[in-house]
């Protein structure tokens, strides 16, 4: 199929790749253009503006950092809204918050355009691959027509509902259980270190019984070894996550009372740390809180 | 090789088939003696009474349900300490805190014995398959002499240090680190379900990616099907652990901001919904909470 | 003086009559002109319309309800901004969260007009009597200029500082302690009653030792009497109070945990027992959750 | 009236020096003698040791640190429970658990004796003063025998109920109100001293308007002028009764959200800071956990 893509980093770039390596048409655009190049010798068309990429595709795929961007891409004066077709589809699978993403449905719904939200979990190593799992929500009509382009980023599709913003409400939730999986392996840590037990051979215990799992594999080993820096996910992009998932809370009235813990030991990392750790270093708070 | 084994509840009884089908020489004594029958048949010998038992064993495993039983056990006129021979070992499985360990290994010393602790994950059905995880710590020798006893119960032992109390520590923090996926569970269960979400769906995609561990699986469903009666392990004997976490927390000097939240919330369960559900109820609370 | 009052509310409305009171020349507007008659009584007058006002006025008071009242009268066409002479000084007296204080600021400067923030302590009866507690700041000239006004609403004038985000700092601090003695008072009060203790006979000895202050007498006595309705400041203001605290701290970076437990509690009584009680009955939360 | 009175620390002087002030026939002894040489100079009959006062007096108070003093001297074989006449009455004014006031209840009606919880609000200072405000919880006729030497050492008398663990739970839960206040104005005054906010006129305005209470004055004045060295009430104090009231809830299954908090942030402090400062200093941390 013919698709669009706008947005090209880490995470972007890899969903195109993937695109273009199942063989759809892709054509792609990025504000800074040397982004595009290593896509363009893969094979796709390098559209000159975004207007012109929004006018000749009938599905745009989004991957932007924040919602500034977003806001230019989508709702500015060259972006999708004004220039995509009637009828045609915008696929964010960037992680924003619910009020956005209503913002966007009821904009492009305005155009008698489509709104889907599809959010990936994964890390950029994951998207190259190809093997992201991709949680969607949308119309039905527009996620059958979109389940080939899923199928080449995605290792899966899990389908949250007709409504976007239940996808985002989704990936939010999940950002919130790897914060509280960072939090509570911290202070467990904390405790048995303290007590002086090893903190690998505790946390091989865990991983070969009940907690056999890639986020306590991952997010245990980097709190064990203290490897904060490069951050994959620096802290304010993980305290940014809590806040969405908290804002979400309010709109549903969902009280969270981990995601205010969540909420308050990550800005008190921010504040003391500074903002160039990964959000893993959330485990060290527990250590730093008991004088280790 | 030859053991004792006092406690012939669900769990001891499953830990003392095992070591009988290794082909160890078992010794069993339980406070009501029907429970002995079963394992009599399989080939135990059972013990007239205690003080016998600890009299004529150079390792005896306790499998209790709680400080006053294990108190009696070994602290009392017909206990272990006052009855096994000096340089005999003292296995205790029971979840205890580090402050009773500690008093037992005091005691045990005194009396010239070795104490051990070796506290296990699983579920009774895991008993009765010898294919426990068996948490460890003691000294090194007894250690290694356990070793072929562990083997039967366990699929895997995992040595914590040669502090008692560090098994302990190690049990503790996992148990809290159990309920803290369940109320992190809880949360974002209540997140998404008020938000539209099927949570069968959610449930679905959490454990085919970043959380595929059968703590998420296991509570999971149990949160998703409100299976709470009858109780596995109920809302007291949860909040008697988190209890237990923070006090050797409280020990230590380690706080723990997520087991103060679980402590005050399993409360409240328990205040309002009594004691007899199963501590994954606690991942309704949010759900109460949100008036859904 | 001259000043011109916008909104008249219960809280506007006393703070215009005590203005009246003190000699001053005031004219008034609301939207819904009948609240403006019982103050044309007093002596004021009655401005056809906001522009006029704005027009004709060198010092304007507001006395808004939320940011959405703010916004149109502040920045709307017919606005203060649109119509206020370069110089003049526009005085907020509602409370609102830091980030809008900042946003009229700046609105105000473009225009070559001045802001203050003077956000106010006291309910409409200690308004009515000239008796507010006036919590201001901004730029030094400006507070000196407005004196005689403050100190015809107030018994007392506390400057925060030349930057008006202060004053609003200070009062969104000030209803997050009051929101913490609610609290508070509730877990103590739930914890003494439940071990057989006089709830009354309780909050006398608190406020006759050491808790001697307005704060622990009046909403200690409403949760004593669970007095919750009608409400004075209903459950939704409060926990608007409690959200423009933490967002102050986010954009500071300075973590809350009451603040967090706070919003969570808050949602909590709204979610459970709807919107129309006084914030007071946050301090049932303890009772209920306990029981009782 | 004739009293004996057990533990001469700051507390236990000033009170008996009020007992005889007020004309009262006052036997003392402590442990350190030493200690008992002001009062005998005031007119106090030192007892020779613990036995003999206890044989001699039908009225005994004691004010001891802790409960293993507090065991001693009431459950020891020289003690008030081994030596007092049937009849008799024990005042106990330490701050202890309504666990141990349970048992020396228990104990005492074993004897055919009376215990009387009587913990005071009050510093030393007021204490010499014979101005404190005494808690009281225990059998009516007791109580009335009581009130001339209450009436001594304290400026009034609050009873809670003919149980005297009453008296109990009512300190604990002041003194969970007076951690809670130091909390949420370091939490406050942290928020608007980042904000840039004179800390002394935010205090300034605070107490003389809503909060105008001691407990604001005295420890909002120690956190804004830091003077948390020497301690008039150490950390490891404050963390011990937080610890208590957290027990008395656990037993009451009276969940404490803003307890629990307390009880981890004091930890932080002892942990990180030591347990040498005053407890006014938890209202540092949050200054502290926001960078400054």
């Amino acid at each position: 199929m013919k698709v669009g893509f706008v947005g090209l980093g880490l995470m972007g770039s890899g969903m195109a790749g993937a695109l273009l390596r199942a063989g759809h048409e892709v054509t792609v655009w990025n504000r800074s253009p040397a982004r595009a190049e290593p896509l363009a010798a893969q094979g796709a068309t390098v559209a000159p503006d975004l207007a012109a990429l929004a006018a000749g595709e009938e599905i745009v795929f989004t991957s932007l950092p924040d919602d500034a961007a977003l806001e230019e891409v989508v709702l500015g004066p060259h972006g999708l809204v004004a220039n995509l077709a009637r009828g045609a589809i915008h696929v964010g699978t960037s992680t924003i918050g619910t009020a956005m993403a209503r913002r966007l449905e009821e904009a492009h719904a305005q155009a008698g355009q489509v709104y889907v939200s599809a959010p990936v979990f994964g890390r950029p190593d994951v998207a190259a691959k190809g093997e992201l799992a991709v949680v969607a929500a949308g119309p039905g009509a527009a996620l059958e027509r979109l389940a080939p382009a899923f199928a080449a980023i995605g290792r899966m599709t899990q389908v949250m509902g007709e409504d976007p913003q239940q996808a985002n409400l989704a990936k939010l939730a999940g950002n919130f259980l790897i914060a509280s999986v960072i939090e509570s392996l911290g202070e467990a840590l904390a405790l048995v270190a303290k007590g002086g037990v090893d903190q690998q051979a505790y946390l091989d215990l865990l991983t070969s019984t009940l907690f056999s799992a890639p986020v306590y594999r991952t997010y245990g080993q980097l709190i064990v070894d203290r490897a904060y820096e490069p951050a994959g996910f620096a802290l304010p992009l993980g305290a940014k996550d809590v806040r969405l998932a908290l804002a979400a809370g309010e709109e549903l009235k969902v009280p969270l009372p981990i995601g205010s813990l969540l909420r308050d030991r990550l800005m008190t990392m921010i504040a003391t740390e500074g903002e160039a750790k990964d959000w893993s270093s959330l485990g060290e708070l527990a250590k730093i809180q008991s004088g280790q």
